[in-house]
């Protein structure tokens, strides 16, 4: 593949690189996967003790340039659930504060004793929810298999009273469940004032209304607003009451939606150039970047999650004609691909792997090759599309690429026994594989538009999982002409989640268990989380008015 | 009573009182008693809903000049014991820190990660105990009927690691357990600093060595002046640990120590003009202050308590010749003395009431009739002495009124045929009733020095329970020339919490049973209690010197 042997991205971009005294490749054997429990809870882990981050200073001063101020707003607490007014807290004593909805910030609250001066500190437990039923599980013992750190409680005392408490934590939450553990036989407490004061990178109240022709989506698209905003800060976060992490994958969905409503583009900017600025010395880039105290990438690598930056970056000057941008960042985007393109098997066939390689879905029993393929032919599209713009020499070498690794999979992933694409030595029929077939237009417009039906009239039973994965099936479903069945999937999974009182779209939802945890646990579960914000981008584009 | 009768007390230092628009005397049917279980553990508390406090804002404003500046050290844990350097806790590891000695004062911790970036936030626990025995305890269900927020016991999550941690409270420990709750499947800290910055106002190191004649004594002088210095903070705290305020009763040994030690007087100064402050509209002063956030006298009163004024402002003014202040606070100190005086029966004895009227020692089964009746007999003297100074027409009268309560006390408390004073309706004997008639010199001298040998020889059954009862029955030994028989009550009462381990000396002390508890619970006493620092005042004073 000429295209990508000059070793240019590793000579241009990484110069350190070339004096690194102990270049490593990443070993996949080292790769230490924890399995725990079955089905869902299978957690694979990958952990690399000898990787070599190459840190771009230049890109990280552009990306810190761009770290955008935070929204602030006061809200209190609804009164009406639990009143605080007049009523006073002893030991073993509760009370509920509801916010009227999801929201990420800081609390503070205002403690003031009743009865004698208070003779003893006072010991509260704070136990913050973003739905109701985190709060009303707390107290049972805790069987995930996540941190349980993630579950925000926090217990303090107080010395001296009446005392403001500022909080120093950022929470996630809608409630705030507050347990006096003790005060003393002499005095209680009285919540005298609680106020959460909100943290964002942008304000939902900015966004330009709905136009008329929409207003049946107002509910879903009103959520999937507090969604994205609330997981907008430093960066664009996940979740901010779990993981709080930049994701590869999750940023390729947020940039969508801001795109249409929040406009910040310039955090979409950032975010691309922190993840240009740490891969490791092959050029690599992570699957995730912690950025406090300083920009570190996970040392988890997926092969979609790197392919994204290829994706990311064209939906980013798609959106912007941000051609410095580009311009700089090309090489990063084109060392994705190249590194992609070196796992091919002999018949231009990704490579299947055991374990945590690429992402897809969130489904232990799905096997990834077939959908990883897909997403490799739809990349270089997008690839290509960039060339076009900032490289003109590869566009049409990236094309071919595509079109020989299409015609690779027709070849090899097709059943036309069963009308569907296979993955694996098993030959797993997945709806997965299907829909990335579907976007990557692998077969004919009309063979296209069959196979989706034949996906929703012969349902696989490896299905889609997670909102992550049921936003490309929209996006298969709409780009196929199917504007009802993405419609519909769009009302009975996003709705459905509605339905159960979501305030934010949930990081998960099992249609038919709305209490399903994937961590063994739903005090873990992230109920704002950003992969699930994009019935808006679907609703903004204008996907599903009448004429669309 | 004429010299009692002029009411100027109200008038002249408690002006505001007149325009008190609720004045209500205690009604001492409202004080709430609480029992729980026996023995000790009979605690009771007095409350009082409907009292007037009259604020003195000249001697608030005296007391609030008179703060003193705190001194700071660091102390780094000792290693050895569980050493921190280059071990790493993962879930469920713990590590316990000694820093070598009792100290007061804030902790900060530094914690890294090891491994994985990390990808959950860490849960840690602290738990600081004065002792070794507190840590141990610690995750044993909490038996005590005292608050349970007294347990020095706190959780927090770091969200970005590393992290330097500041603690925000104020502990009393030499130990401090760190239990990592959680990391994550991916990381684990290393506690890679610790350090403690101690407070207090004064510094055991800048006080002067014992002479070579207190040699043997060098050990109790130690922990007395270390036991005293962690309760010299704003104000002399009683314990440093627990409660944390301050008492008029704790303040009169702990000014006696002062004097011979650190010499602040000042300090002793700043506590009697905020007791002053803050008396009741009958011009009473409350057993106890709260100081922050502002100061609040605690809404118990105790009969011996409030005489301590009289005694503590004598000793002051003894100490440093300050008449400034025994003119401002006299009438103060006077007052105490009238309102004690008004408890009289028709036979001038002090009436007998149930429940927490009068401290004397901590003894459910103590009746304190006849120690308190002693303690005013006493009290009246000192206040004899200071009206020579300051008030001199009322010196005779105040001498004269001791003199008949004396004479009272032979003629109704005395029993010649057990050869003892008894106490209460059930004509009790007790060793505190003994300890205080002959403090206060009933009795002829050696009729007074064969009470104290009788109290020896036929110890009551109800005796003596803390160290701040044995710190009188000490000094009645030494009034009475005692010596080898005080020396003997200091070495094996003091001198057994040294064998113990005491680093500072504790709140109770039973040498039958070194892990009691009043409060039902070890975790919840108090080991560093300035009540129990007065070995060093004798020693220092030389009351065991050989020719002493």
């Amino acid at each position: 593949m000429p295209i990508f042997t000059a070793g240019l991205v590793g000579v241009d971009v990484f110069p350190h690189a070339l004096n690194a005294p102990a270049i490593k490749a990443m070993d996949r054997s080292e790769a230490n996967r924890v399995f725990m429990g079955d089905g869902y809870s299978n957690a694979m882990f990958q952990r690399h003790s000898d990787r070599v981050i190459v840190g771009n200073h230049a890109f990280l001063d552009v990306a810190r340039a761009l770290t955008p101020p935070l929204v602030r707003h006061h809200v209190r607490p609804l009164t009406g659930l639990d009143p605080i007014d007049g009523r006073t807290l002893g030991k073993g004593d509760s009370c509920v504060l509801d916010f009227g909805t999801h929201l990420v910030g800081h609390l503070s609250l205002r403690f003031a004793p009743v009865g004698s001066p208070p003779d003893a500190p006072l010991h509260v437990r704070l136990i913050f929810g973003e739905t109701r039923a985190e709060i009303d599980a707390a107290g049972t013992p805790d069987s995930g298999w996540l941190s349980s750190s993630w579950i925000q409680e926090d217990t303090f005392h107080v010395d001296v009273l009446p005392a403001d408490i500022d909080l120093p934590r950022r929470y996630a939450f809608r409630y705030v469940r507050v347990d006096v553990l003790d005060t003393s036989p002499k005095y209680r407490v009285r919540i005298e004032r609680a106020r959460a004061e909100t943290v964002s990178a942008v304000d939902a109240a900015a966004v330009a209304p709905l136009p008329k022709s929409a207003a049946p989506f107002r509910w879903l698209d009103d959520v999937s607003l507090r969604t994205l905003q609330n997981c907008m800060h430093g960066v664009f976060e996940d979740g901010p009451k779990r993981d709080r992490r930049l994701w590869l994958g999750d940023l390729r969905l947020q940039a969508l939606v801001n795109y249409e409503t929040f406009r910040l583009n310039t955090l979409v900017k950032r975010c691309l150039y922190l993840f240009a600025a740490v891969p490791d010395e092959r050029g690599r880039i992570a699957a995730s970047l912690f950025v406090e105290p300083e920009v570190v990438p996970d040392d988890t690598y997926l092969f979609d999650y790197s392919l994204a930056f290829v994706t990311v970056l064209r939906d980013y000057f798609a959106a912007t004609g941000d051609r410095a941008a580009l311009q700089a960042l090309w090489p990063s985007a084109l060392r994705q691909l190249a590194l992609a393109l070196e796992s091919l098997d002999r018949h231009a066939i990704v490579r299947d792997a055991d374990g945590w390689w690429s992402f897809v879905d969130w489904h232990v029993d799905l096997n990834k090759q077939a959908a990883s393929h897909a997403i490799l032919v739809a990349t270089l599209r997008h690839g290509a599309e960039l060339a076009a713009v900032i490289d003109p020499g590869r566009s049409a070498d990236l094309l071919a690429e595509a079109q020989r690794l299409a015609a690779a999979a027709r070849d090899r992933l097709w059943d036309p026994a069963v009308g569907f694409f296979v993955s694996g030595a098993g030959r797993q029929v997945s709806a997965a594989s299907q829909v990335w077939m579907a976007l990557a237009e692998v077969l004919e417009p009309r063979e296209n538009a069959a196979l989706l039906r034949r996906l929703r009239t012969e349902p696989p039973a490896i299905g889609l999982r997670t909102p992550y994965a049921h936003h490309f099936l929209v996006d298969a479903l709409l780009r196929t002409g199917e504007r009802e069945a993405a419609l519909a999937v769009l009302e009975s999974y996003w709705g459905g989640m509605l339905k159960h009182g979501a305030d934010t779209f949930w990081e998960v939802f099992d249609p038919s268990d709305p209490t399903f945890s994937p961590y063994g646990s739903l005090r873990l579960n992230s109920y704002c989380h950003a992969w699930s914000c994009t019935p808006a981008y679907f609703i903004r584009k204008g996907c599903f008015d009448a004429g669309a």
